[in-house]
């Protein structure tokens, strides 16, 4: 291994310091969760000061998202689900949910994390912790018991189902079929998810 | 390119004839699509004489199913799905569904076909066309209309989605709830695609 002499040590950041912490990180959080993983050992594997870290990502919430390199701050989009009815939650899901795949960059990295997920355990890893935490728990108390959980489980796999066959297989005409369509359609098996 | 001294010029059928067989309809069915691909082609293709394809497959419809590689044949789930009333049809399709993924060998055949799907146009372009032409169309024949093709591709987006959340991401509680829990909670959402 070769250390460039712009570098000796604890760096003060480089050009791609950023990088490595975020390889560090996503290394960390997918081997040991979300709890287990410290800004303080993720700045050790990357070589740099706690500090640096902070400075870069603010919170280890911050740093989790970016590990997570999603086109939409998971948080963002739980907030946005939840603002409102629950009479109207079933439809604000499909909405904000396809919403962000429709721009073509939300597109592109949308699907390069659905490759990854699927070719990687440790990518699943992530994403599952990510996905929990940030959206499915908070939209899970937002439904009645008893099999809250559940149900909110059914809702993402429906979610992503429709993400996988509309953009990655491109199954028709799911494909082809306008945004609003497909909202109206798919609406009331989400909100049947909703009342239970 | 070298070439085995035991099959000069067009092969009787060698150890790996039927895989070199199956590379070549695979390449064809993802290129061209179903009905421009003949068996004589992919003879071919493969360096084999017409009638050795027909001595291994019988019919292009199986050749094609082989091609594929999944655990079950399609025509089978599908015949499966559509034994019995409309009313159940939801149910029928979602224990089938699953059914098929249960087993320990079902998941394994069924989680590379998905990789596969995601990593690979060509593949994903030979599942969608087989899906269609196998279960799709037969079973939208079956709900009335207008828009019977998108809720059926809507109800195969849900059913994917359960796939990939509970053997794939192993998202809980839907990778842990038991078979019956997720047939009971999913086959109402798919019936209100079926009943329209």
């Amino acid at each position: 291994m070769t250390v460039s002499r712009r570098t000796p040590g604890r760096r003060p950041g480089g050009p791609d310091t950023r990088g490595e912490i975020l390889r560090a990180a996503r290394e960390s959080f997918a081997d040991k969760g979300f709890a287990a993983t410290s800004i303080r050992a993720v700045a050790r594997q990357a070589g740099v000061d706690a500090a640096l870290v902070h400075h870069y990502f603010g919170s280890k919430d911050e740093l989790f998202i970016e590990a997570m390199a999603l086109p939409l701050d998971p948080r963002v989009v739980a907030a946005r689900i939840l603002d409102g009815t629950r009479e109207d939650l079933g439809r604000r899901i499909v909405a904000v949910f396809l919403g962000v795949w429709e721009s073509d960059e939300g597109q592109q990295r949308m699907k390069a994390m659905l490759r990854s997920v699927v070719t990687s355990d440790e990518v699943a890893r992530l994403m599952r912790e990510g996905m929990t935490r940030m959206i499915l728990e908070p939209v899970s108390q937002f439904l009645e018991p008893p099999d809250a959980k559940l149900r909110v489980g059914l809702i993402a796999s429906h979610m992503i189902g429709v993400a996988l066959t509309r953009y990655v297989v491109e199954l028709e005409p799911v494909a082809a079929a306008d945004l609003e369509t497909l909202v109206d359609r798919i609406s009331p098996a989400i909100q049947q998810y909703v009342t239970g």
